[in-house]
Formats: C-alpha cells, structure tokens, sequence
C-alpha cells in the first residue's frame, strides 16, 4: 500500500486496450509493489473495446469509459474515498496534453508517456499547467528507473569521472527494417502518423530516450546539435534512422545515434560516457551491470543490488545481486516513486528523498525540444543550439521562460 | 483477475515477516499478473510482528493472525466469498509440511517453497496427502519459470539435440564466504541449523535447483550419484560445497556442483546439456538468452519474447525481445499458471495446457529423494542408486510406490 | 619459405628502432609464417641507434644502415641473390613517401605502414609512382587482415545482408587521456606534431582504420561526410576525437566515431552493418567471433576456423575454432599474402588469389582523400562530397584522375 | 636472435609432418620471436612425407631425415656450429619418451608435448635421464604461456585470494562428438589408440590441461581423486569423458570435467578458483582477461599488457592491452623462454629468473601421475590416493622418490 495514504493509491488508465503493449506494461509496473490499484479507464476510442479491456482487467464496469473527457468528468463526481488520485495516460503521442490537461484541471496527478508533446509549445504550455496547478507529473522515461543507471548518475555527480569530455548514446532497434506500417501493424502504424506522432518517428520514439539518459546521467546541457535523419526503407516517409553530433555547454562532445532498421536488433540501447578520469558504460540489454573504466586499473563490473551502490540505487532495487531484474522493476520505479510523492502531496507529508527520483514535465519539455533541435539541424544541414528552438513554435515566449525556470527548479530538486 | 474466477484469486502467506526475503518476492510475483489477491497473512511466529507486517501491506488487521494453525482455523470459518483460495508457505524448510497439511485438510490449494520437507518420508506422506485431496500443489522451483529454461526443455524434448549425452549444473553462490550463521544473520542461521533446515544445507538450498533444473529441462532420470560434499568455512558445521557425480538411465552422465563459499559469485546457476546433435547453455544470471551449439554450425544465441520460440516460452513471456524480463516474473510465472489451474479447478473448467506448467509435489518429492541420495552417496564414499533411497527413510513403502505413480502421472500431464 | 621463390622472402626496415611499437610487430609480423626474413634496416635516425637495433636482432652489420637514402642505394648495389626484395616503412606519417619513393624507385617492393601519405596530392603522386613500376605496395591497415572481417565482406558481398542501409563504426581508445605528448611520451610526440602526422592526429591515427574497415567490408563508396573534430584535453591542440556522419553512394547512412580520450577504453574497434535482411558486428577486441544478427531468427555467433567459412577467412587462419589468433596473426596475413604476390612477381608466376587480399595504394589514397574530406567539413561545418576533395591539395587533376582509375582497377581484382 | 648466443637457436623436429596440426602450431610458436631457427626434421614415419615436409619448409634437404634414431646420430656428428642445440618433439604419445632419450642421451635440449609419456614408470625414468643430463626438458602444456594465467598464479600466490577452498577446471570439446576414429581421421584415431596415445584418451589429451593449469596457478598438491569415465559415443573403446572430484592437500575441494562429446563446444578450457578473500575465473577462448571476482566489491577485469600486472605477465606479453594476443603467442612464451634457458645453459651464462616460467619434466610426471590416478578411482569407484599412485607401474620405487624430489627443486626453483 502507499506508505502515506495507508491504502493503494487509485489510478485510472487513458489508452492501453487489447493489443496494446505499453499499456500493459503500466499495469505490470503499477503493481508490481502493491502500491497502486487500477479503478478505471477509458482503454480505446471504441466503447465496446474499452469495455472488453476493462472486463478483462476485473474494473467495476460503471468505472470504464468510452473516453477520456467522459471519464474525467465522472471520475470527478465520485466521492474522495472513491474517485482516482492519478491517472497513466499511455496513448499515442497526439493525446498526451489534451488527456493530461482534462485531468489536470480536474485535480488528479498525471503519469504520461513519452515524447509529452509534438511541439514545443504544446510542451511549453503543458509545464504550466503543472506549475499552476502544483500536481505531480510523471513522465515513463523507463530507462531511468534502472538502478544501475542511477548509480552511473551517481559516479558522474559525485565527480568520479572528472570533468566529462565524450558521450555515445545509440539505440539501435530493427523492428520497423520493413514497412509495418503498410501493413496495419498498429505499433508501427501510429508512429508513422506525423498527426498521432507529430513531426518525428524514430527520434520520438526512441531518439528522445538517449536525450534524457544522458541528461539524467551526465547533467549535461546541450548546446547545439547537428543531425542526419533518413527514411532509410523504400517508401516511408518518416525518418527511421537518426545520426546526431553534439556540442555541450563545458566543451564536452557527444555521438548518439538510434535507429529502427538495424535489422536483427532488439533494444540496444546503450551509454558511454567518458570524463577526465574514467568512463562508464551501461547497456539497456543487460541492464543489472554498470561497468567503470579507467585509465590505469582494472575494468569493474559493478551489480545492482550490490553493498557498494548509492543510496538511489539501492532504493531502486528488490533483489539481492545475481538474480535480475528487468524493464518492468524499472519501469515499476518511476511508479513507486511518484506514487509516493503523490501520497505524500495528498496526506500533506513530506515524501522520502529518495523518491523524488523520476522524470517529470520540466524532462518532457526538454525532450520536446531536443527532438525540435534535431529535427532542425537535419532540415538547414548545419549546427542548431538549442537555446534558440523555442522560436520554432512561434511567439510563446513568455511560457519558455517560465519552464527554463521549471527546469532549473526540478533539476535542483533532485540533484 | 483470475480468468476463469472473474475476480482475483485470494491467498494468505504463512512466513514473509519483516526482515524475510523470499517472501517478499512471493508478494511481487502473485502481484505482478493482477490475477492474485493477498487477503491474510501469518507471517511470522511472533504475533506481533506479523501483525507489523500485516499492517504495512495494509491487510486488513483481522486476517493476520499469530500462528499458521489459527489461520488455518479462522479462515476456514469464512465464507466462500471471503475466504483464501490458496496459502503460500515461505517458512524455513522444517515448516514446510505442517503448515501444507494444515490447509490441504481445510481444502485450501498450497503454493509453497523449496525444498519441500526434511525428509523422504515426509515428502512421500505429504504427496499422498495431496492426491488424496486433488489440491493444487505448487512448488517454487522458480527457475522452471524462466521462458528460455522452457525453450530449452522444448529443444531437448523435440530432439533437436538428439539422445543426451552430457549435463553440466553448476550453482555458484559466494554469500557464505564467511560464517554469517554465527553473526546472527537470519537466512544464514536458519539454513545451517538442521533442525529447520533438514540434514543439507548448500545442497537443500541451491543443490536441488541443479536436480529440479536438470529434470524439468532434460526429463533424464538419475540412476546413481557419487558426491562430496565439505564444510569449507571454518567452524561450519553443514555443508557449504557439493560436488556430485550422475549416471543417468540411458547412460548420460552428469556433473553437479553447488557451492556458497565461491567468494565474488552471486547466483551464477547454469546449465549446459549436450546430445548427440547439438549442445545448450542457460545462464540464470542472463536469463533471457538460451544459445545452442551445433558441430558444424554457428552459435545461436535464442532471446525471449522471439516469434521462433516455442508456446511455453511465449505463454511465459510478457515483453518483447531486447525489453529484459527477470527472477520475479520468472516466479510471476508459477504464480499465475498455479492461480489459473487452481481457479479452472474451483470454477470446475479446464485450464488451459499452458497453464499446467509448473513444478508440483512430484517435482518435491524428487528433490527430497536427490538430497538424501547425495547425502547417502557422499557419506559411503560410493555410488548410490536413487532407486534404493527410500529405505533411508525406514519402512514407508506404500506411499512410496504411490508417489513413484503420482511423478509418471504428473510429468505425463505435463509433456 | 615463400612459395614462389623456394626460399624466404628478404626485407629490410625503415624504422622500428629501439622502443618503437610497431616496427616490433611488424617483424612478427613477418616472421610468424616463416616465409620472409629481416636482412637489412635503418631503424633509425641516429646511426647508434640503428646499429643497436640491428645487433639486438642479429643482422649482419654491414647491413645496418644510418639513413634510408644510404640503405636503398647500398642494397640495390648487392647482388641479386642477396639484396632485399622489399622494404617495411614503419616511420612517423611523413617519411612514409619520401622512403617509399626512394625503394620503388630501385625495384624493390613495399610495405607502408598508415596513413599512406600526409596530403591526397602526395597519395597521388605516390600512387602514381606505384603503378609506373608496377610494383607491389602494401598498406597494413591490418584490421582487414582478421578472418572474421573477411567473412563479413564475404557475407556484405554475396548479398546475405541485402541492400545495405546502415553503418556504424567506432574505434574509442583512451590511451591519449592525458597530454603524454607533452611528457616525453615517443608515440604521442610524434603523433601529436603536425610536421610528423600530417594535418590530422586522432583522425590520421585510427579514424582511417574505420574507414578503410568499412570500405572493407562493404564497397560502400562515401558521397559526403559532416564531421566534429575536438581537443578534448587541454592544451592539446591537434584532434583527439572526432564524429562523423556519413551518407554513401547509394543512400545508405553511417556514423563513425573516433577517441584517444575514451578513458579506459584499450582498442574498441568496431563495426556494425545493416542491411534490409541481416546485420553483422564485429569486435576487434574478441575478433574471432562475428555476429549475424537476423529479423526472425536467433543472432548467430561465427567463429575463426570454422568450417562454414568463406575461402578468404579460411585462407586467413591457422587454428582451428576455439584457440584464439589475434592481431599479430592478422598482420602476418597481409605480410603473407603481400610476400606470395610479390614472390610471384619476382618469380614471373601467377599468385593465388586468394593471396590477392591486401590493402594498396588505392586503399592508401582513399584514406588521405577520407582524412582530408573531414578535416574540411569539420572546418566548414557542413557536409563536404569527397568527389570534390581532390582539389583542395591544388592542381594535381592529372594524377587524380590517374588514381581513380587505379583505385577501381585494384578494386575489381581483389573482388 | 637468442640473446645469449648471439645467434638463433638451432633445433630440429620429430613429427609434424604434412596434415598435422601440432607441429606447425610448434614452428609458428619457435619463429614469432625470432629467436629459435629450424635446421632440421624427421616429420614423419615414411621418409617420403619427412622430405615432403622439409621442402616445403625450404631445409636443406641433407638435414631431412627418415627417422629420429638417424637425425638424432647424423646431428651428433655435425660440427657445434651447426648441429641442432634442441629436439621438439610433436609425435604421438608413445613416441615421446624413446625420441627424447636419443637425443638426451646426445646432450640436445627437449621440447616435448604433453603428455610426457604413457606410464608413470616411463616418466619417472625419463625424469631421471633429464636429471642426470642436467639438459632442459620443456613440455608444452602451453596454456600456462598466457600472461593473464600467469597473473592468475601471481594472485594466487601472493596472498590476494587468502586460502583456497574450491577449484573448478573444465576442458569441454565438441570434436569428437561423431566417431571420426572410424573415418580415419588422423587426429581422432592416434588418441583412441592405447598403443599410441596410453591408457587415457580425452584424460590424457585435455584432462591433463586441467591438471597441469590448477596446479600452475594454485600450486595446490591433490590428496586424492574420485571419478567416472564415460565413453558417450557408441562403438568408442577408449573415453570421451571424464568427471573428476578432487581432494586437495589442506582441505580445498575440486570439480573438474573434460569432455571431447559435449556437441558444439570448442576450446572451452576454463579455470575458476576461490578463495576465503576472492576469487578468479579465467577462460582459454577469451585469454586477454582475468576476472577477479570479491564478496564486497565490483568484479575486476583485468587485461593482457595493462601496466598493474605482476612481471610474469608483462614478460610473456608482446602488445599493449586491446590488441589480442592468443594461443600463438601463448606457446611462443614457452618457446622463448625455454630457448634462452637453453642458450644460458650453452653459454655458460645465468638466465632471467623470468624465463624459468616453464611446464619441465616434473609437470609431466605430475601429469602422468594425474592421469593414473584417475584411471585407478574410476576403476574402483573410489576415491584413490595420488600418493600411492606409484605401485600402479610395479616396483619402480627409487626413481619415483628421486623424481618426487626432482618436483619439489623445480617447483622451488619457479617460485
């Protein structure tokens, strides 16, 4: 139960019916450790499979919607001891802020999929409704959650690694190597739907993962990119394949690269980061390792759960070292953790430190941005900083500057 | 929820006090699925700090009780639409079988950790009580719940490896390297005390994965053992280190070795298994690869979550290919084929074949037979046929046979 | 003994004196296969030094030279039956064409160690040189020397990949962490002065072994580079890092990255290629294996020696699968088949094809065009085509065109 | 060159003739560093194929023998400054012991394969014929040539692992899964020949590795052995496998098994050793590393060239970390190190204390000790006392005594 409600914390699902699969994974997450308990949804656009995914889940079925403006209204109207503290908002990209801005206003905290937006402003105006309102938003970077990520996080902060000078960030999959999304493959479908996706494929769907692990990571800012994106299978349209060069703020220098036609690729979503006086490297695949390299001694393989590991690792983890744990505890984390901070703004306590430890709208907008730089960069074929991006979307100058300020407060927060 | 219930199944968990480990893991594997529901609890013998960690579940404080035999009483005593369907016992060993026959005779379905009891006798009373009852028996054997264990069952099971010749089982574990046992440390005392742990110790706690791991994949039966096992930590009294020599029926033969004094290791469980055609290893602590060996061919490296794996390892998968799945769904895994059997047999409907793919008493008993096997070997110096071990036990023939019957039945339902 | 001339194949060394790296190896190199033998050398520019090397390794010493010029003209004035057939050039960058021209010039064939020249109007003239005396140069670029790199220009080329789409090539080293340059250290020295390496340090050093791996393995010609060059340790001021981004003839896309600053890495070489069927890694550091990654079915793990081998990796190799070969062997295979082709030249004979198989002019001068095609864009920041690059080293449109032609020539006999 | 003689070593070879293996691997090893030279040979039983081989290896043809009774008194009778200063002996079992007495008895050094020879009474008599000469008799169990073993015995024997509690050395093959003794396969049908190969076929091929690498590393002394012996493949006379447990001298335990049937696998030789403070694992096919394993920190992978290695290490290493060297390389240690002992003891002069590091003729006695006394357990299904493995041979008690002493002086010497 969480510790602070002395009960689950209720949450109710936007998206994730039949065939889904993050959706699923959100369930998974959210129950993993007994904090969070399901009590309604709007799970697809079409009642009756909204209807058939809450059947299967067990939901009262008065507490299952047709759609998300329904559910919103109703779920407000129920008593306090009844009505959802939260809500997983997992649909395609396009609904994020509509969903996330219906349940806003209506008081319940938000746990949204990434990218948060298609646009910068969107983006924008979204932080400040979070700002305004003062409820909890929380974004499923999963990959975060992964203690050993933390503890790479950790080694860079505490300055083990000295002063960074080089980042390689890749994701390489080879899902979409043919055209899926010709052939009514829902997943590839959307993601190739510049009106579900917004401007970007590849680098939304997974190019944003390497922006936020390496800011996650490294607390580097960047200061300009310059990238290569190419449709690389016959007749898409869409990018499916991204090159990115990148400049940060100090000097140091970064190549990520993700791709969705490396053939015969799962989820090789890897980090490397090298400093002055060491270098780490993570790689999502086998993600219960973290190694530390170093000029003059021995490479270490360092193992979640392990005595040796900070304080937000450990936090992080089940399990004694040597029996793994996976996508779905990391994924779980981020649940955990904002779920605590939600109990904790509703019993007005004040929640552990250590649960502070997710990524947030100030992280969503930063995504926002990166993938708006990016796309940017590729477009003029030369060098774009991204201090420059929020032009891009037009005159919503005043909201940017009020979410830099968001950024530079969240990210205080946590360090 | 349950499929076949259409609500969650209810369980009470016997052991899993504050402090506990495997109990915990119990709780996050029945959770995971959404289709198991923790309704009471005795967890542990000191009233007050089961009730402590009943509170910190947020049990209702009603259903926590002081003594599994209460528990077992009180809820008999509520309604059907109350009271648990199942009892996880997650006690130390010499527990094992009183608590099961406790709720077996209240006709409670039992999920119940490993090794199964002390003693052959006690093994073989406790399977006839089984059948006698038609309850469902699940044993946490949790490495069987691994898909890519259940590929290479597949593999070994179709022949693609042709008539076994080879097995190596190894489980390395260094947490004993020193005498924590005399430092008060919890998990270490109890299972180098026989009196709760049974005459084994290393060879109760990790020697019976190797035997369980072996069966499940290969169905090779052991014909005669040869072992050595030693106290190799000073002032230790059990065993801490198993070498085990096996000639298996057919002529394979086999070489063991468990150890928790291998100072730096974790959970470093593997099992390689060569035929005839081609060879396999699995590596727990990697656990989403299964590689196949062939003479003349390249190393296949098989991932879960791929769409060429078998229907067992794809019922027992939940995420994609490269998205790593761990040690807790792997026992998720027992959990929910266990829950659905059960609710299939509550709700009088036939489980799904799937579903029927976990180890049960069969699985304990043979265990129980392989400890005392090793034992007997390891102290005579020579080689002992499995055949002959129940003497050991003294006179209780009868339930022998029967249980020599309830393995065929129960392994001919599951090929 | 060499195979054409029933005897070893005599050399001699510019370079390698006392404490240089590569002169070493490249005598194993040599030595390794037993078909050629050291006979003369100016190891060195001061004469005591040379003398001294020449002692430690037994020559005659009155073939221990002071200066190169000194050498080539004192070895052509030996007789036939004593005088060197080749010369091993392992110098700083900028003697490589000054030596090279002095032997060709005398008859005697070459081995040239990389980047062949400092400057595409000195690989011109250089390549020009070669074909005029129709001579034998030998580039050991040696990593295309592994047999697992030529099986995957054996699978690129026979179409198991299919199209093409992307590349990824990486060589992270961090032995340049720190300014050992600026501490004595004879290998960074050299590397780090422009009069010695040319214009480009890191790039010259290992970002040509990713690109001649890749023109290797795939025949990918590159249409256009971007690229980022850093110095990364302060006050150094030639590169010690660089990204590059790479669009081939074709549309297919890649991204090398080069470092000296990686610390802790030791020589990550590596490379990735995807194509619209299967993708393939390679790995310098554990370069018997590669790895065939397909959409649907398991990754497959090729291994040195192995019988499902291409003809140039069996060629290759001299162990069977499971004992490890390593760089030294993949050096001596240029120098074996360098010593057949040129034994087969001498003795008027036709060479094994298979022998065929070594880096030339043509892959030395599409290296410097490489370097000097990023060097530009890195300095224009924007994408530079490196049809246009011969330019920027002046008029030399004669040669030019001279050694394009050269290049597809020595191309279509190596296929 | 050899460095006490200012000239090569001169040796001569018995065995290796065309379509062997060893013998090449031995010439490659002699010739990599430039310090041995192949003068002469009897490479096979049927003077045709020696000359065959001694052309193609370009000998002066006068040096070309048909036997080893008539190169080792044709050789005896050449001038010191041009007869061969040692023997390698690459022949069949059988043959090792008569060859190196011919030569021993003409003063020539000894490179001998392993195993020394068949019996224990053969080697105890051939240790005593080395003795009394006073001449070198190196073995080439080569896998102790790699540095990173090397590395592994300094940790061990310095104290880094605290006392030892438990070995684990395997040796699995795959070859001989088919019965190519049947087919005629030359390699297969000399080792399941007892007139050839002995009594032991896969124990005495790789089994022996197993021994000679523990006692290497971990100078630990077996107290006694229990095992089984398996000849998996149908219609074999002679065993593929071998399951082995081991007593040593002060209590630790260990598990070894070989295999020549385990389907796939290739060189898999692979060490681990624990002790009260750490542990170590190294495996044959990945031979640059060393992993060192603790209870309470990050497994270390240390790496071949790295500049924390012990002397032995760096002495028996020729390239900086990264760039692989293997088992080439591995054997030239032996060889090279072996030939400056040899070239000290002609000179008259005292060699590097490091180039004594080398398997002598109390390793093969260790060996063939090792191999009887697995015979022996197997044979009585029990556990057998190396101790009193001499009786095995008869009455051959002094030259058993003298060599147990010969063991002790070299095993001192080494230290």
């Amino acid at each position: 139960m969480n510790p602070h409600l002395g009960r689950k914390l209720r949450y109710g699902m936007v998206g994730g019916g039949p065939g889904a699969f993050i959706g699923a994974v959100h369930r998974m997450a959210a129950a993993l450790d007994g904090e969070w308990e399901l009590a309604a949804g709007a799970f697809a656009s079409q009642p009756e499979r909204s209807r058939e995914q809450g059947r299967a889940l067990g939901l009262d079925t008065r507490r299952v919607y047709g759609s998300f403006p329904e559910m919103a209204e109703a779920e407000a109207a129920l008593g306090e001891d009844r009505r959802i503290d939260a809500v997983s908002i997992v649909t395609p990209n396009h609904l994020h802020r509509p969903v996330a801005l219906a349940f806003l206003e209506r008081g319940v905290h938000v746990v949204c999929d990434k990218p948060m937006t298609r646009s910068v402003a969107g983006a924008e105006a979204l932080c400040c409704e979070v700002e305004r309102t003062g409820l909890t938003f929380a974004l499923t970077h999963n990959y975060t959650g992964y203690p050993m990520v933390k503890e790479a996080r950790h080694l860079v902060r505490t300055g083990r690694l000295g002063a960074l000078r080089k980042v390689v960030a890749e994701y390489p999959q080879g899902w979409l190597s043919t055209r899926l999304e010709a052939e009514g493959h829902k997943q590839a479908s959307w993601r190739q739907d510049p009106a579900q996706a917004g401007p970007a494929s590849a680098l939304g769907d997974i190019g944003t993962h390497l922006d936020n692990l390496v800011r996650y990571v490294t607390g580097l800012e960047i200061e300009a990119v310059f990238a290569e994106l190419a449709s690389l299978v016959p007749g898409r349209t869409m990018e499916d394949d991204a090159g990115i060069l990148v400049r940060f703020a100090g000097g140091a220098r970064g190549v990520y690269h993700a791709s969705q036609v490396s053939a015969g690729e799962e989820n090789g979503l890897a980090l490397r980061v090298y400093g002055e006086r060491a270098g780490l490297v993570w790689r999502q695949e086998d993600p219960n390792v973290l190694e530390l390299l170093s000029p003059d001694a021995p490479r270490q393989r360092l193992t979640r759960g392990s005595g040796y590991l900070c304080a937000a690792a450990g936090h992080a983890t089940r399990l004694p070292p040597g029996h793994p744990e996976g996508f779905i505890e990391a994924f779980a984390n981020i649940y955990r953790s904002a779920g605590r901070v939600i109990g904790a703004r509703i019993a007005g306590a004040e929640p552990d430190p250590l649960d502070r430890d997710f990524p947030d709208h100030s992280d969503g907008l930063g995504g926002v941005r990166f993938i708006a730089g990016v796309l940017d960069a590729a477009a003029r074929a030369g060098w774009v900083s991204l201090a420059d991006i929020e032009a891009a979307d037009g005159g919503a100058r005043e909201p940017a500057r009020r979410a830099a300020s968001i950024r530079n407060t969240a990210a205080g927060a946590r360090q």
